[in-house]
């Protein structure tokens, strides 16, 4: 059996996720669906799909299951207008910028018993399952500190900054994600520090530009991530996790792995300079990790409730930058 | 326009191009023909194309070029009879064993006019590629050393070992190949010390497991490989270029790169065990390499006479390990 | 002219001390102290010097400068004691426990004029001198971010941890002289998580093992700290700083950098697991440098004032971790 | 019991011994010796040691033994008349240029039986001992091939070439008795190939500066070494030792391991940029393991016999390179 897709979106993610569905030996995209005619049509040609409606998919009996592509502002609607049609749901990261909005989505898929999966991609990425297996087979011993790099190669415009929910909600979330993802216990307060060091126009909009975060466990297991929108060495996300027997980290990704040495040094490449190269392999893995959900009707993970504790770390955070608090959650 | 493909041979190699072949935009597989029709049906129903025979494809007008991953004593005459059918041509080293048949077949390549590839893949792994772009750009100056390191999981059986040639024919025949890639001009004589240390078997079978080899250039730039049968961390495939201004290498490659630490030491995973997941990206480069020759009518590299050269070199090198010589070549 | 040394103390820290003027081809070492005569006498033949008592020191015209390694509630008084004898002091970390009496300490140096450098020997790692020379060199742009990890191999005895001062002020303490170092800034606010998490018996001595720590300055540059006591894979110790340009950082040290693959994969030494062998040449260049500005009448760098700061980085600490506030400093 | 030490030449290895031999707690230097009378008492004074001639230390009965750094041919004298005179002799390499004038010189060495350590200070490097250690421990099971890149920061003048023997009895000399002492079985055989690359004038000495050389033992354990007299990142000193059960090797050693990344990529600081600090260690470990033996009694290391067994691969290879052959050793 096959699952059938159709996706929502024809844009930069959208294609990504069509490519792996279209990849995937046990997927079929059937139609892709845009506001924007001509990007449905081209993504469709690609891959020998349909163009329809969101509106025709929702009807469509040769359809399995959606992956949302389109804007945030959108997402928890279609994630409601899907669960009540009795598709599995593959959502963009974030549900919703409000933490009520979720809440209230999360209901109507709960209540429609709909299978929804949220796409933080990281967790899929090999190096970071490797990573985790090494926890998980006990090679550490006690998870005890985790440690997240996360840096942006550069700033997006400010206009993106304006609508993104800032610094916390659409870049660290990741961030808070991988760290309920290594702790293995869930986060009970966030001390955030932010600042704007990188360009003034972040700070004229409302946002922070660089950011240092501790997360802490009930048990007093603590996470530090440290955030930047500015690395000039390329997209920047390495994970460490000591324990109490060892640590184990995985280093950052680079296209090519040579080094020239000369007088001046030893010198390799810079890293992956962009998100999508960099998480290849996540985002394939992920895709085929839904899949494999449907197929065996497997727990869907990471879940909507993942979702939505990752936006509540990220309003934690910013509450501690502006109070100067440590800040409860859950 | 789309290159259209038979592919001859079904087996491990033969999947692997059928996959690049399926996957490149610029190419459609038609056809597939092997042996064994269970194998041919099989591929063939993986990519949507038709099982024919090789003198369907040889005849087909529908087929364009064809890649050929038969055994290796079907290479000559295969590419003798495309090349008299107007297909181009890329045929999985070696084309023979023999440098005689080698140059005759060849000969009929020239007379035919037929394009032809030899699927020397490491020049096409996106490390190697970077290395040799290095040297292009003048990072190492002039090359003046080349060292080639490339030692194998573990040693293949001996029914292999009998029909492959011996270790420089089958092996480091991708060693000579690379050396010359690197060296930048050509090799005029080579010395060699070869030894059983891995297998007896290997010694009875008349071959050697372990050797090493030293090449030289007409203006004194020399090339040192070491090869042996056995790695227990990994398929090892390293480069390295001294030049006159600077030193450029390429390091192994390993499924994950994490680390882990503890009282032992730190650790990093072993390396691919397999040239086939080693060599994945060479692979899809190679046959995009090969499709886009024949589109835009460029010249095609490695060709036949590279692969004639890298026999000739593996010959060399048997009568050096046996008669104690610098041996001269071309 | 050579400067004339008496060391006081003749344990661990003084032995270190002790040969680091020896060997110092511009100090003398004249006499030692140390309330066991044993102990005194075993350090003072080892390197031709005499066994004093430390009021015989005080009084001495035959001696320049004292290094101060006695127990840390005898810090203050002996600066005061030297400085008013007009001594050239070197005092190993910290003045004294309790920040109050440092202040009073350092008024007596600054009435004296006396020359203070405190013992933050890390300031003198040859790899952390060549990150702050980049730094200092541009080589980065304008500091934003530091990171700095900071693990010892092994929890010490809890009589230790009891008279410590707690895992701020004996361990900390030094990663807070690090940032300012590398900040090129004051810190003015601390928020610190600390917990219990390698030996509930710390806990029981009110002291905490692991912790996280945020320090930011007035320009919003950010320092972030992690500290452990527990290392199973040896002393760690790595800076990062991450500037406008780039990043520079300085990796561990292991005693001797060879690696060893096999099957389980790729395993290099663990790191040193003690401060003084990790920290050799950093001993050394301390007291080089103390001589150096003795010689030259400069400015001693870290003065007293250093170490008074770190005390009250070490205080906003602890108040941060039992108040859950974000801790004004300076 | 303290060795009391004469040291024979004040020149810049001489001094390093000196060192070496003064800040040994088991070793006493008493007096040096050089033609130059400055020299010499400039080093006696920096150490509180005599001057005296060669004669007077040969005649001196408070002088065990002898560090021989003169000019390479007054070496095998010197060793003749110290033999005689009763002394243990540390002798820099080589004993002599010609095989011939070693063996002689060897012989008395025996008829005396005099204790006689030839100074391949590599030996005694911290991180290639530990390679050894390795393989005596069993972690790479059987050693099969063994590389060794060996390449000089400039080369010499052309002054000190001419009166060197050659590339061969100058620089590879210690890669010889490196590999010997990693093979663990004697070399039988010896191909070399060498040409000038990095400057003319070297070739009109009659010289080579660029060499690659493989070395087989009686079993077919086989050493590869690659020379050059030029290398622009540093001294390059690594070796590479694979066994049947796995390998191990010992990285490139710089003065400070720091690492700075920006848009050009991530780069280390060169090596080390010349033999006597990248070796600091071995020179103090060398006259070590020296006093040592000669206190305990136990067996010289590496002895004369060793240092012969060297300059004889030194000669083969050197015939390898004009015949084009083969040559077999020993």
């Amino acid at each position: 059996m096959s699952v059938r897709f159709g996706v929502l979106g024809a844009g930069r993610i959208g294609k990504v996720h069509a490519k792996a569905v279209s990849s995937n030996p046990d997927a079929k995209l059937v139609a892709v669906a845009d506001a924007f005619a001509d990007a449905a049509t081209a993504l469709a040609a690609q891959y020998g799909a349909e163009v329809r409606s969101i509106s025709q998919i929702e009807a469509a009996s040769d359809i399995d299951a959606v992956v949302i592509c389109t804007p945030t502002d959108t997402h928890a609607d279609l994630i409601e207008r899907f669960s009540r049609a009795g598709k599995a749901i593959f959502c963009e990261k974030p549900v919703d910028l409000d933490a009520e909005r979720v809440r209230a989505c999360l209901k109507v898929v709960e209540e429609t018993g709909a299978k929804l999966m949220v796409g933080f991609n990281r967790r899929f990425d090999p190096h970071f399952m490797a990573v985790r297996a090494a926890i998980d087979a006990g090679k550490i011993g006690d998870v005890e500190m985790v440690t997240i790099t996360s840096r942006d190669p550069g700033a997006p415009p400010v206009d993106y900054i304006k609508r993104s929910g800032g610094i916390f909600r659409d870049m660290t979330i990741h961030d808070f994600d991988m760290a309920r993802f290594l702790l293995g216990e869930e986060v009970v307060s966030v001390s955030a520090h932010a600042a704007v060091l990188v360009d003034p126009a972040i700070g004229e909009a409302g946002d922070f530009d660089s950011a240092s975060l501790i997360l802490e466990t009930a048990s007093g297991k603590q996470a530090v991530i440290s955030n930047s929108r500015r690395a000039t060495y390329g997209y920047d996300q390495r994970i460490e996790i000591h324990g109490s027997k060892g640590v184990v980290s995985a280093e950052n990704q680079r296209p090519v792995s040579i080094e020239i040495a000369n007088g001046d040094g030893y010198t390799r490449p810079p890293l992956h300079d962009f998100f999508m190269t960099r998480y290849t392999e996540a985002y394939a893995n992920e895709i085929a990790a839904f899949i494999s959900a449907i197929e065996k009707g497997t727990r869907i993970s990471p879940s909507g409730k993942d979702g939505l504790i990752a936006l509540q770390l990220a309003d934690a955070a910013l509450e501690s930058v502006k109070t100067g608090m440590r800040v409860r959650v859950g």
